[in-house]
C-alpha cells in the first residue's frame, strides 16, 4: 500500500510537471476541443438549465414531443455525441434484439403471405454521414431539401448494421420485407441501387411517394399499409424511426421504434 | 499559478494520509455501500454484457419491449437509480411541460365535453415508496399482488409533482379530468382519499375496474374511453405510464407517456 502511494505520488509530480509547460497545456487544451461532442447535460455532464437533453430525447422517442422543426441548439452537441458515440448503436441493436426474437417466435402463415414492413431512412439506412455535416448540425441547423436530395441522390447510405440483421432474419424466416419511403419516385432508381450496395437486395415492393400521395406522413404510410391488407397479406412487423411510420391504420401486430432525435416528420 | 501547484499537492497529501487510516478505510468504504443505486451501465458506469440497461429502459419506453415480466436483475440498481434520482423527475418534468403547452394551446368548445384521460398509479400518483421496498426492488423481484393491495389500500400514494401541475392546469382551463384506474372498484374509497389527500380533488369521473370488465388492459381502458366518446365527451389528452393506456380505441386527441421502467401491463 506504502508503495502504492509513493508512486501515485511520483506519478502526479510527473503529470503536473509536464502540464505546466506552454505547449502541453496547449495539447491538454486540444484533448478538450477534440471531445467537445461530450454532454453537457443528464448524469455525464452539466446541466443545462431550463432543458434536459436526455429528457428531450425521451419525449421525442415517446411521441409526447410532435411537431418540432429543429433539434434545440442547445442540445445539438448532446444529440451528436448520442449519435456518433455508443449508445445509439447499442439502442439499435437492442431494437433489433427484441425484433428478431419476436420474430422467430412467430407462426408463419407459409402461404408467402407474411410481410414486415420496413421504413428506408434512419431506420434501414442511415444519413448519420449527412448530419455529422458541419452545415447540418445533427438537425440543429434548419432543413434543406436540395442539400438533402443531392446527398439522396448519391446513394452512398450505409446500412444500420443491427436492423440489417433484422432484415436477414426476416428473409430467412420466409418473411417477406416491403420498404414504404417517404422519398419521392424519381429516387427510385439510386434508392434500389443504394439497397443493394448496403446489402439489401431482395423485397416484395419498395414503394416510394408518387405523384398522386398527397396528406401527412401518417396518411401516406396508412394508405400503402392499407393496400397490402387489401392484396391480402399480413403485417406481421413495422419498423420506423418515426412515430408517423407506426401509427394510422393497419400499423402492422408489432410495431418498432428505432432511434432518431435528429428529426420529426409527422 | 505557482502556488496554486503547490496547494493541490500538499491537499493530496492530506488526503491520502488521512485516508491510510484504518478508520478512514473503512468510511469510505461506507460511502462507497450507500451509494450502491449509482448505475453500473451506460454513460455512466460500467457495461454489462449482453444488456444495456439504458438501451432496455428506451426499448421499454418506446414500447419496442412488451409482455415483459420483471425488470432484469442486472439493472435493478439502474432502475434504482434513475427512480430515485433526478432524471425521473425531470423525464416526469418535461412530459408535463410539453402537455401544458399543448392543453394552453387548445381551442375548446367552452361546452363542458373537453375531456383529460388520466390513469392513476405511476401518473398521477406514485408507488416509488413501495418499489423502492427491498422486498419489491423497483420491480426486480416478482410482483406480491397480497403486498401491493396492503400498500394501495392504505392510500399513502404520494402525487408526481409535475403531473399535480398538469392537473391544475387541465382544470383552470375549464377541461375536465377522467381519472381511469386498472384498480378494482373495492378500493374505491381508498383511492378517492388519497387523490384528495395528494392534491387531485375534483374530476368528471373517477373509473375502477368492475366485477364486469375483463379481457387485456388495452381492451379494459378503450371500453371506458369509448364510453366517455359516446357521450359526447371529447378526450383531448390522455396521460398514462403504460402504452396500455395510450393505445386501443379512441386513445385521444393526443397522448402523454411518462416514464415506468419498473412494471408491464398489457
Amino acid at each position: 500500500m506504502r508503495s502504492f502511494t509513493i508512486l501515485f505520488f511520483f506519478a502526479t509530480t510527473v503529470a503536473v510537471a509536464l502540464a505546466s509547460t506552454s505547449d502541453d497545456v496547449e495539447a491538454i487544451s486540444q484533448v478538450v476541443e477534440i471531445h467537445r461532442l461530450r454532454p453537457q447535460t443528464g448524469s455525464a455532464g452539466h446541466r443545462i438549465p431550463q432543458l434536459d437533453c436526455l429528457s428531450w430525447r425521451l419525449a421525442v422517442e415517446t411521441n409526447n414531443l410532435r411537431d418540432w422543426k429543429l433539434v434545440p441548439s442547445a442540445c445539438e452537441d448532446y444529440v451528436g455525441h448520442y449519435m456518433l458515440g455508443k449508445q445509439y448503436r447499442r439502442d439499435c441493436e437492442y431494437v433489433a434484439k427484441v425484433a428478431i426474437e419476436y420474430a422467430k417466435g412467430l407462426n408463419l402463415g407459409g402461404d408467402g403471405k407474411d410481410v414486415w414492413v420496413f421504413d428506408i431512412d434512419e431506420t434501414t439506412l442511415s444519413n448519420l454521414p449527412y448530419f455529422a455535416r458541419c452545415d447540418v448540425a445533427f438537425g440543429a441547423i434548419p432543413y434543406n431539401n436540395t442539400k438533402f436530395n443531392e446527398w439522396m441522390g448519391e446513394g452512398k447510405l450505409p446500412a444500420i448494421p443491427s436492423i440489417l440483421g433484422v432484415y436477414k432474419t426476416v428473409l430467412s424466416l420466409g418473411i417477406k420485407p416491403v420498404f414504404i419511403t417517404g422519398a419521392r419516385e424519381n429516387f427510385r432508381q439510386s434508392r434500389i441501387a443504394n439497397l443493394k450496395k448496403a446489402g439489401y437486395s431482395n423485397w416484395l415492393k419498395l414503394v416510394l411517394k408518387g405523384e398522386n400521395d398527397h396528406g401527412s406522413a401518417v396518411e401516406y404510410k396508412s394508405s400503402k399499409r392499407t393496400e397490402l391488407v387489401k392484396a391480402g397479406y399480413r403485417i406481421v412487423g413495422n419498423m420506423g424511426d418515426q412515430w408517423s411510420d407506426l401509427i394510422g391504420e393497419n400499423p402492422g401486430a408489432r410495431t418498432f421504434k428505432v432511434p432518431d432525435p435528429m428529426y420529426y416528420i409527422g
